[in-house]
């Protein structure tokens, strides 16, 4: 099943209420066109977005640890009891050490949580795919929050980390990095991708629910 | 007015509902002693918390970012509109640059946020005093989590700190590491300090309300 | 060939003139053996080591960066001119984000510096080796230090790192932690690595040519 | 004694015999004005330049380390056996804990090294100060590598600097960012400073020994 991932990351637009709002037209935009629908949300709204919708929500980064002594540091534990059914691990704003993506999804699986592992290019997706994480999207980080998607510039990057990822796994790749349309989505679903990870391209779209609708539909086989 | 900061740390029994259990705790013997509450939850446990209780509901720790493309870091302003009131700063568990932390100070009082800003020693704590925080927690980091407090080890630590933090700064000062009973805290506030900062003390306590009526009531005067 | 890898971190024992002396005995041993001998030295140190001895002189590490303003950061360029080979890149004691392995590899190839990418377990050894580095390093963290080698608890760690990393790559496989005799060594080279990465076991020894000269003797085939 | 320290970063022009070049025309001015010389090099240069110049060579970072096991790390007491004779701490381009800068200062006054701890503003100067470091280097990140000096564009954030630290520290205070001519530098001991410190100004001008003796000149009283 295609799958749309919505990262709210720290955008105004995309907190609290706004985040609950993005994820109810994802909600109904899922049932209507059967896309599976992630949002990954701020820590501090995993709870009440979880709370608001059936769609899936996501962290936008865990640390890989387990209970103990590590104030400010995120659980999963925690954010599962919150209602997160998953992280994004190792985003290009949030780079960690290899050791990190690794105990962070086995972490995950562990607590029956999904992972997306974020990668720059096909040879970095090649590389976290060996840890058997459930997504490996695919983000140039040039190219991520602007108006070109890596679809129209480097559709060999998508390609490559889709065949590169299936050699060492069964991960599904995502992409990501500049989406704004539904061509630049039928593209990723063409050149291999099992769905996209989008953020400015919804969360600052002024009409959320027309380009939700829109990419969502761009997925439907 | 003497403050008692309880931080739940990523321990088990200060998660989801058991932080919600200790706040309610809190709040009551907050309103039984006059003693000013504050819990420091994980950031997942912010909306839950601050939704079910009337006491202050901090976070353990804050980037020093704003609004942006900032996947998975820690923005005040959604802690804020999820109901915390401050946050944990530099927290030996959670150490940052010295820029970060006068950012971070900057940030949560442009949100009307308070701020706690950890230190190991009475040098650093009128190091980080000079950025005028509302709170300077000392807490040699060789006694957190241990069984003797500092108050007993150390007194003398508690005592330049707070005569160094008054020659830079009007910030409170707060005394941690260790603190196990009314004996630890009663020290602690004829030692100078405005407050404790606990953990495992409370969080890991079999009886919670006799630990936290008896922390309260030491500091009443 | 076999090789055999000298880390002399920051011990006192190899630093300086100590480090000279270690370096000179791995040479006299590399000539009599036939056994390729690399040393790791401090970046201060690899200039005045390099111009001692003929064997190759490593760095510990690099940072992933270019010539620029980069106040205080290791620059590959710099250890090249310096005299340095190569360099260590993600030892466990200095771990670092995916995407600095692959850029630090791909700075020293540039180079033309050779490049061994630590690795703490059989997986990460195949997530390192998609990179294409000269050589991998399997050290379970664990071990490194202890007096157990990784040869004796975990064989099975060492011939899975072989076979895992011959599947993405031609990187030679370097077997590391706890490796403290000749009996030790012979073990890692039947497991299939093609060298050892030794640090306290050569750098703390008594007598320093005995080991070197038993470690080197058990690599001859 | 006014001081002129010169920063070579990561710059090819001031890396290698390059920096020996430089440390040596210096060395001439120090003699022909009596004004304090330090070159901060890399740290694979500091052996070489200081075998082959009087004057004081620094690194550009230490890491707040003593002897043992840390791969990679930057020793204080390697780069003093290597010649060097103190360290910049902090700068804007490797920032450090809190607790770090503390235990920097430390470990270099511990082995006689002094200590230039860099500050972006003149309360991040005071805070630091606290520390008693050697000297407070004041540099307002924005006007770093720039065209214009921050005597120029901020000459309050150097005047309160000097005043600020003089409250908690005997430690002098160097001005930095955007230093080009003579003038800037007279404009910098006008306003308090003890002395500067210079990077892009001097390690890429065209003529290195006339803008070295003019900047070098203005400080003479």
């Amino acid at each position: 099943m295609h799958v749309m991932v919505v990262n709210t990351k720290a955008y105004r637009e995309g907190m609290g209420n706004e985040a609950i709002k993005i994820a109810k037209i994802m909600e109904k935009v899922g049932k209507e066109t059967g896309i599976r629908m992630i949002i990954a949300v701020q820590h501090a709204d995993v709870h009440r977005v979880a709370s608001n919708v059936e769609i899936d929500v996501f962290a936008q980064h865990i640390d890989a640890i387990e209970y103990g002594s590590h104030t400010g540091w995120i659980l999963a534990e925690g954010l599962k009891e919150a209602g997160a059914g998953g992280s994004i691990i190792n985003h290009s704003e949030h780079p960690v050490t290899i050791n990190e993506i690794k105990r962070s999804v086995e972490i995950l699986r562990k607590n029956k949580m999904e992972s997306i592992v974020c990668a720059s290019d096909n040879e970095i997706a090649k590389s976290v795919a060996v840890f058997q994480p459930d997504y490996v999207a695919v983000e140039p980080p040039e190219l991520i929050g602007g108006d070109i998607s890596v679809t129209k510039t480097k559709p060999s990057v998508v390609k490559n980390a889709v065949e590169s990822v299936r050699k060492v796994s069964n991960s599904a790749v995502l992409c990501g990095a500049g989406i704004k349309n539904g061509e630049d989505v039928r593209k990723a679903i063409e050149l291999g991708s099992s769905g996209i990870l989008v953020a400015s391209g919804v969360v600052k779209a002024k009409n959320k629910e027309k380009i939700i609708m829109e990419m969502a539909s761009a997925m439907v086989e």
